[in-house]
């Protein structure tokens, strides 16, 4: 069984506090530019307060630590008990957890809080299907950089929780060799050799291909990982055979349902697909029966 | 026609500076933490360069001086010249824009920059497309504040640039009072004169009703504006026939090509979709033909 | 009664830690840029210490919460116990609060708390002795946005704890249509109609006039208030009759003891004055006998 | 004549960027959270205007650097030709300036750029007007650390703009020993030794004294300077006539015409005010006549 | 003895707040941009542990409450429990502290929270060596701001805690008029003049001079302290001859077991040196046995 | 010969945007909190200057993009010219740049500046110094993550410059397992396999072993790189033997000039020193001969 990122660490404060927090607040002070007026304007007292959070979708969970830091940012004393935990298959109905705060903080930071689940529910939901039709097969599904603008820690997360994997995470830390890289460097060849003697040793270095000549020249110049792009099935077949293992193959792009049972037969050790970010729809859920304790 | 935000604004430096600008530049650190590590070990010297902003799919184009943005942040030097602007109907295959930069500056500010451009082209190709089925009635319709986190002004712009307006922009400047505020108030009529005291007095006053009571009670309150959720057909047309304009009233939710031809009957003057933000698919648009210049 | 901004909501901490801490963050460093040197040169050790906040002169308290929070965000672990809350009237040599701390957190914080809580309580007692005299009509005391820069949500806040309310807060939640922008698109009549196009749905339209002409385009254009900027009484009275409640009508500016008996005569709905935020002297107030408990 | 800060340095970025900015920005930000939402209705394209900068009362200008500075960092390309300089005596329905942009820059900065210009003009002004009164002595008036939060830098430099000199800039770059610091030392001689060992061996030694027996303790101690704090006049005489030019002295507070008079005759080296920041009113400043050009 | 900064306020959190926790948080967010992949990899819950903090030199041990703080702020549950306390030598193989935290916390941070303290430790040490070289004399150690950008508050308290005094914190709490300032103002006489006029009174006015010169001008311009560059030891007796405790006597730069011997000679009251800060070796201190408790 | 980093990038303004500008702007700021006194004292009004810069040791020059980067952010119209680039040995005296700005732009940055070269060029000059003793062999020099805190991008760049490579750049780009993490993970090779199955796939495995033993269960559990901690030169041969090239090899700490001559006969692949960056002295530059132009 795959492992999942945050999942198991839901308390692991490191992560929140020093890469999730700074994101979460930008997005409160995008929703509170000065109060919630309404809440101020009818609630002048702190009041303790109880909310159901309840699936309207079937799906994997992924983002409830999210979740509940939203109401934690707003206020420490904020408390969630979960029923379940990211990964989980929930169904639609389903309590999925209870949040306890003063009623305030339940309205004013409600819409952030879902705002970030749903997407991030979304996203696993989604990558779980695809990982599902690659279930008999050794291939591993990747995700990409295009993810949301300041989503991307939240969104490959959810990728993991859905059981994908991440690709390198930013320009910083991959090295990632495509055609304008090796037309500048002269030739594959350089270009690794370069990308070997400038990047940190503890990089991979891949190469995009897009001939079989390109995937010799990446294979002697001594390429970790090798992407097949917009390759025939029949030229990946070819270049799998080829690389016999000497790198690790990466198949890119236009993953679907049809496209999927073609792609198993070739060999390939990854497929990477973008649309697990840019194109998953939101995973329903909500926060209903908010009411004082 | 619709006007329509930034569009005619391209060269509102203010809005982009003031509001664009912080999340830009977070979305920029988020890909860049230390360097583009591919590109800086095989491009060791500046290079002008030109690159085609190539549209793969039929849309509403939405986000150019966001794109061209990304790339003036990265290099204040770089330049775009734009074939089409924001709301324009564009095709597969059209050439939309080219952007002139040192080649470094075009691979390492690419990804992000249409990350932007292809989640708001998607948001107003999508917004488009709803406003279309609504094009011979006087209904609004509009957004809601589902957008993803730290995308809300990108996301609320895109939704004008599809024909769609905006509701409130965020917790502080609109009064929205549910079902849980009018609890706390005692009654509508309660909660609509606490907001009217509390609040700016350039705010307008909106109510969420369930029933025909709630809208009654809401109209003698004052309310400027009357939400109507979960309600039938049947009810929304009495509420309507009840409050004979003495409140802009507003239908919410569930918006879908079936729903829409009941929905046009009722005379409500405003429709609100979360969709349009939180689940519009991308539109497919890439950088192609890269080279110096 | 008029209901007051944060008063009731003293222990709301979504307000403070969204929208106030930033800015006190910000002035608690403008005033230790690195340490507090006479204070750590001669108290090297933690005592727990006790002071007195009593008022100087008598007026109009606002910003208790505000003073608090400076203490907490030096350290969490002080205390405040309030004798009085916002909106109290009080009396010169009346003991406010007692504030409880390491005497080195009262000492290093004195200042920049006494900074917001003086200028708060004078912008409130200012602003309640103009309410005094509008008591007996129903004319509403309205700010402006001619706040101190970065002082605004705190003096806006101390204008409604005066008795008076809040104009809009800031350029982009509130339309207000001047001379230029009237002028830039060609009539009352189209910058009417171009605002309710272009601004969020929520939005109250209020156009500035200076002649009964203006008032006229104003009102069927449809505006929601509409200012009376430079008028003699004679037009406000002309202006007003007119307009017969189909708008709100404000009128802008001047106001002092002599002028508000001719004011009140009106009929207007609101009275504007920047003199609440730009020219309230500060009330006195200090903290004395602190010592160690 | 007294020199003054930025006057002549109105062309050195370096603390307009390090310094000023940072709060400049925040401002903008404070008062523009989206967009300036009226301009942006009506005025579709950029459009090169120019505006007068009107005196509407007599005093001492202070701070056109900072008003020019609000449009710079809304525009780069926007300028301003000064007619007169900070510290320059003007009168009501004086030009003071143009400045020329983009109208909607100028309409967008215009609120924010008063408030910094009229607020830090008030200052000098009302400075100017004490520091008149002690024209024929050698006594040098101060400020306080008794400013508006996140406006110190501001402040204090209109402050010696009207002619004042500036006391300690914050509590990191100045020693003053008060009695709560000389009751943790046990003495005034212990408090002055633990100062001069701790504090950066390039500070002054300020004790503040309430008797002539503190006097005499700080004076043998070494101190730079004695404040006398809440003595009479005659105690301040004593006072002075002990410390016999060994130290500097200050008297602090309540300075108004009427007690002026009285404290020339003392021979005291500084009289400090904190009513020079708190309590100035503004200087009452109008753009006019904007157009386009 | 001397006085040591930070030592005896191990609990003051305001400096920690104000001043070295904007600090401490970038460093951490160096070093963990996204998470700490190798620990989140193998740790999926948190389990207590404890560690050992060994030193494995000989030296003065200076950041203590910054390591800390390191732990406390990956997560505020965590606590030490110090053996020794800042300015305390310490030996090769003492256990200085223990660390009780998350294993994952402990692990998280070692590296940074080491990097401060053994930076700090070093530079304690060092200065404590050529404090020691000086014992038998009234000559005061300074430091210079020749320190590591972005370190500076914590270098400067390593020297005190090493027995060193600070010179001025930066370029706006200090004046230190150089060859180029004096050029600019025409003479010695004159800088010092426009100094005291633009300087807030608690400055003291530094001069650098270069002959015996130079010493006189500045003495009779008033300055309060003298700093004798380049001179020859010669130069340096005349000059403080001279001086006659009129002003302070600093002598600059180049201290050397050798030269110190000739140094002591002179008279001065102060010896700056550069190298305690930008060249002191580091101190090394390991964590060690971290194990589960 | 080995690629340098920024080197011929000096032009890439992305790395210095993105990653360098942050920083280098808080090392400013750190300087000069409200303004440089002493310069703004005595000259009032812009000058244009230039100044040599002037090396006083022999070494490698390393960080001129950064020195040039300081003047730049406090004043865009600042220029050098410089003689050198990184990466060349210079000899003591050597001209290596001139600078030309405002004269006040020159002494207020001229610190911060020299900071930022002088320790990356003593890093630089280090580092080389070690690659010379290693250079007639296979073995790449290695920096770590002992940096100093908000030092790391500016010294890991320093030791590309001085002929070094770059280990991982912080915890989030790289896996290394150490013995609690081994400890945690239960054995080598569930420790390896967790890492692989949970860290994006593109980085490589690293494991710290310290016996045979580990190595033979690190190798067959398929690490990437394997770090030879504490063993001696015996074992480290026989280790080197049993890998058989299979994985890297890393001999990590204490190299010295002594024992290089040792290790140089193992046959490892890499050789990692902390010293390289915690231990360098700095390199003596100085900026000369300001004068007007």
């Amino acid at each position: 069984m795959k492992l999942r990122g945050w999942e198991k660490n839901v308390k692991n404060e490191i992560t929140l506090k020093m890469s999730a927090d700074p994101f979460i607040l930008m997005a409160l002070r995008e929703d509170i530019t000065s109060e919630d007026i309404t809440t101020n304007a009818v609630m002048r007292e702190a009041q303790d307060g109880k909310v159901d959070l309840i699936c309207k979708q079937d799906g994997i969970i992924a983002g409830l630590s999210i979740f509940e830091r939203v109401f934690y940012l707003l206020d420490s004393n904020s408390k969630m008990t979960a029923y379940v935990k990211d990964g989980d298959h929930v169904k639609s109905g389903q309590l999925l957890a209870n949040v306890y705060a003063d009623i305030r903080v339940l309205l004013s930071g409600e819409r952030t809080a879902l705002n970030y689940l749903q997407r991030m529910s979304g996203i696993a939901t989604y990558t779980g299907s695809i990982v599902e039709l690659l279930k008999d097969t050794n291939i591993t599904l990747l995700d990409t950089r295009k993810t949301t603008p300041n989503m991307r820690i939240f969104e490959k997360y959810a990728v993991t929780v859905g059981g994908g994997s991440n690709h390198r995470y930013n320009l910083s830390d991959g090295i990632l060799l495509k055609d304008n890289h090796i037309n500048a460097a002269g030739s594959i060849t350089n270009a690794v050799k370069m990308a070997k003697e400038y990047a940190p040793f503890v990089r991979k270095i891949e190469v995009e291909t897009e001939s079989i000549e390109m995937v010799k020249e990446a294979v002697e110049a001594g390429a970790d990982i090798i992407m097949l792009d917009n390759m025939t099935v029949e030229q990946m077949k070819q270049a799998v055979e080829y690389i016999a293992r000497r790198a690790k193959t990466e198949c890119s792009g236009n993953v679907t349902k049809e496209s999927i049972s073609r792609l198993k037969e070739i060999g390939v050790d990854y497929i990477s697909s973008g649309a697990l970010t840019h194109s998953a729809p939101i995973m329903d859920i909500s926060m209903k029966n908010l009411c004082a304790v």
